[in-house]
């Protein structure tokens, strides 16, 4: 157990932005309103898995949607309130916790803003050990936990409880609705008891942000110290120095789809690599060649500071360094890469872990 | 009050299959789930709105979504049973009545499936006096009245509770949901107290389903006299006697969309009409001169029995009788035409009541 204050709050919100592969939304507006939260009601507890009672109900709340919706329809606690009070009305009971369904930059702030309205802690741990664009991403429902319901609001008004017999028909259910109601909308799914949590959830997830984040915003001599604290705490890879010089983007169904071509600058002038992504980075090719994909982690990082983009946020001439980052094992298991793998996102290629890819791309070098 | 035996089924089908305007869902497989669940739980009882107390609750019971889909995507009791408990669970108390939201073949047969399965009334009123393809679509939404919230589930145990702001977004969501489900759903929305009830829904209209049944059902020495009997009960206007010889149907957003040209036959060769509908019939044409038009209820009917044909029925070559009939007196208000009026529908053209189109195409003549 530890508290989490105002000044935590940033290095959380960077650290959880790199963790979100380009997607989990915007970091700015949930820093903010953690921020602000903390300000008004006081520090949050943070708990880890373990000291969480068995027969507690954990409720996590997350945005969800197309980010570059989010980015100008932005949440509310209103909608947090929401969407939490009726997760707690389906339960029965009241909540003893929330936490993160997924690491990103705005839904790793959300909970933060529930915990300290409503005065309870947040736990150190979430679903995915990353963002992932759809709802049956996540640990729970990878280890066969039953969905129970999702809660969502918005903004207008509207108020939906979804009680699926599995978590892919919650998403095809949760998609179409968050569309109709804007394209971005508040989400309370996935309650779980402490048992089931400490079963399955990733725990420490909440400080492996903080830390990530400190490692981007701590005292550095230069951009280069950054990347290597960065790369050290991740167990990261640099992939390719570069500038972005094509971005196609459609906000389509409920996502921000599109590729991200950059083009090699310094030492990797010359080069042209792609990013496929939906909410998040998904496959990153150089000429048909895959040098990174999901279920592995993929960050654009500001060449300047180090800070990582969303894809969302992302503009035509931006200097990057591309990294890539091992996921979760639980994602690189046959059940977790049916779950995540490129194929379910519709490429032609097996799962390569990155240490191997980039050990390939050192041979060939 | 009074009962409703396993022989009045078919009459009551056929009859609200005809008010149903083309929509309303396929009588065949409600009709049988009707008399089978009399049958099997005994007759229904059939209250006027008068004789439901001012705080009792009653819960219409429908399918929404595209008929196209639902002959052969059945409804099942399981569904009724799941929206009816949902919607009991999200009132707080158990119903005192179920009532059709509105009158057409199927959606006038499963609240009599509701209301012998559980042993509670039937109103003997509905929320359109007809079919519309829209959940705003109703009275009780004409009327200013709280939506409150709608239950909706499907055969693969999705079950949903959705509570919108308006009726507007009640079918903004629910739409796509049904869509999501699979083109076809069980609802159970719109949930009113017998003083609404009495304020707004339009009585009488099993009643009147029925009367018009019996026109059409009843011994007849030839076809036109069972003709003149439907226009003498519903006050409906021969406009052609035609064969069907194009239909264009898509099923698509959680409708059945499309057109069918009529050729005149008999007194009427050498005329060519069309008849635009979403799920029901919208607006009839001649050579882009309106002969009919929503939300005065169209009706085709089969030139030797004198049945009518739901959209999603309606074959190449059927020959056919096409019938007008004026719609009940609220959707010609100002507020009811902005609701449920040609234009609304995109069609660029004012209302013009029935009766008016007639003595034009009388004095053309």
């Amino acid at each position: 157990m530890r508290r989490i204050e105002k000044s935590d709050i940033e290095e959380i919100a960077i650290g959880a932005t790199l963790l979100g592969t380009g997607g989990g939304g915007d970091p700015a507006t949930g820093r903010l309103m953690a921020e602000t939260a903390i300000e008004r009601r006081g520090p949050v507890t943070l708990l880890d898995p373990a000291e969480v009672p068995d027969g507690a109900w954990v409720l996590p709340v997350s945005a969800m949607g197309a980010p570059t919706v989010a980015i100008e329809k932005l949440p509310s606690w209103q909608e947090m309130d929401a969407v939490f009070e009726d997760a707690q009305q389906a339960l029965g009971c009241e909540a003893f916790a929330t936490m993160p369904i997924e690491i990103g930059g705005g839904n790793s702030m959300l909970p933060i803003v529930v915990a300290a309205r409503r005065g309870i802690p947040l736990v150190n741990a979430d679903a995915m050990g990353r963002a992932f664009p759809e709802a049956q991403m996540v640990s729970f429902a990878l280890d066969g936990m039953v969905t129970r319901f999702a809660c969502l609001a918005d903004e207008k008004g509207n108020r939906v409880t979804i009680r699926t017999p599995t978590a892919r028909w919650q998403e095809r259910l949760a998609r179409p609705l968050v569309d109709a109601l804007g394209g971005s909308a508040m989400v309370c799914d996935y309650p779980v008891t402490g048992a089931e949590l400490r079963a399955s959830a990733l725990g420490g997830t909440v400080d492996l942000a903080q830390r990530v984040g400190r490692a981007i915003l701590g005292p550095a001599l230069d951009e280069g110290n950054r990347l290597d604290a960065v790369l050290a705490e991740t167990g990261g890879f640099l992939l390719l120095r570069a500038k972005i010089t094509d971005i196609e983007r459609l906000t389509v169904g409920g996502f921000a789809r599109g590729a991200i071509t950059l083009s090699g600058i310094d030492a990797d002038r010359g080069r042209t690599v792609t990013i496929a992504f939906q909410n998040e980075f998904l496959h990153v090719h150089e000429d048909g060649r895959p040098l990174a994909m999901t279920p592995d982690l993929v960050a654009l990082l500001d060449r300047d500071t180090a800070r990582p983009w969303t894809t969302e946020s992302l503009r035509y001439g931006m200097r990057v360094h591309l990294v890539a980052i091992p996921c979760h094992p639980k994602w690189r298991t046959p059940e977790g890469l049916r779950c995540v793998g490129p194929r379910y996102f519709g490429f032609d290629v097996d799962f390569t872990p990155i240490e191997q890819l980039v050990q390939r791309t050192k041979e060939l070098a």
